[in-house]
């Protein structure tokens, strides 16, 4: 069976997600990285990375966002949660998966979760550059009402990991970001967020 | 016919790799980060991120080395870029690759690439952050001779880009990482891989 490991709030909600779109049976393991259990020796005998997500397989350990949300969907045809594989539109989304993790996460994650925290003109300089990715996607990658067009795929409970710590943070400008904030409105709407979000003690917000 | 742009030295030789090894037709078009071409009009309506690489095809652009490397090697299966592809080893490669992409590579990037270059302390904390991110690699990743094992794929080209710049900034340590030092040398005495350094006036180092 597979197995997610995760962090309540952190990325690994779009795996979580993708889990519960695709409806298929799997098991939580929570990693607390507050209390650093990302840096355990067992933890990183599972993803000698120390983070999460990591999906363990019968096969073996997969990681980063984008591996195990369509590994997951790939297990689920039915549930549609990608384009056809392989083909363009799929290599599409992964491009758009892909801005997500290399740019947009390390640029706003710098910003939220620095260690130490940013401070002053330095933490004003990382915000607007992190500011800058989500307006690339405002912009320009969001076909809209979805990532990808008509299709929800897994790239939109991706996309709303980071709409949401930015709306947390109150940070996601109704008028720097309408098209972000209706985004993150329509995936919170979808049972299976909501009933990830809950195994994760959270709520929409 | 598939249309690379690409800055000479930069990540996007990790595609211009895997263009080389797959022996597929293709262009190669300039766009000199250090003169500002990723951020000209034409650029952004080609990729509205303003970095390179970017693939055009017939079906549209796609952007992000892994996508485009993966994209390449599916249209020259004989050349046994990637392990067969829908399946567990293709993720596994692509976990590797993400990692490399999403983590690593916005490490050492801070380091080498910064703007406004970092300065003392926040120089040093950087780098041992991004060495750390190699030693992932050098102690857990790595299978040996080949990133995934016996197997070239396109992550080894990918890998050798960033451990290509820590040897040019003399940070590859032979004690530290005797595995990355063997393994880029391995990579750099590819003919198809010096025939793309070579194309982008560059010499293995
Ligand atoms: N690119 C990776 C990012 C993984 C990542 O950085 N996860 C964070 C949580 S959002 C983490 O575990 N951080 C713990 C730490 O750095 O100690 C992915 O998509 O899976
Ligand atoms: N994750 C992206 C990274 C692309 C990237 O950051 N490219 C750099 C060169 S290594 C770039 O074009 N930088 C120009 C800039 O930031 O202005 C990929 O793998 O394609």
């Amino acid at each position: 069976m597979l197995k997610l490991y995760y962090s309540p709030g952190a990325c690994a909600m779009a795996s979580h997600f993708a889990l519960e779109e695709a409806g298929v049976e799997y098991e939580l393991v929570k990693i607390d990285l507050r209390k650093g259990e990302q840096r355990t020796p067992e933890y990183l005998a599972i993803n000698p990375a120390g983070v999460t997500p990591a999906l363990a397989t019968d096969q073996g350990v997969l990681t980063e966002n984008l591996v195990i949300m369509t590994h997951v969907a790939r297990a689920s045809p039915d549930a549609g949660l990608t384009p056809e594989e392989p083909g363009f539109d799929f290599d599409r989304m992964q491009s758009f998966s892909g801005f997500l993790g290399a740019s947009l996460h390390p640029a706003i994650g710098a910003v939220l979760f620095g260690k130490p925290p940013l401070e002053g003109e330095a933490r004003a300089a990382a915000l607007e550059k992190a500011l800058g990715k989500y307006d690339v996607v405002e912009q320009h990658l969001l076909r809209g009402p979805w990532a990808m067009g008509d299709q929800y795929t897994v790239a939109d409970g991706y996309l709303s990991v980071f709409t949401r710590w930015l709306r947390q943070a109150d940070l996601l400008d109704k008028d720097r970001y309408p098209k972000l904030n209706a985004h993150l409105n329509l995936v919170q709407a979808r049972p299976a967020v909501v009933r990830a979000l809950h195994m994760e003690g959270l709520e929409p917000v």
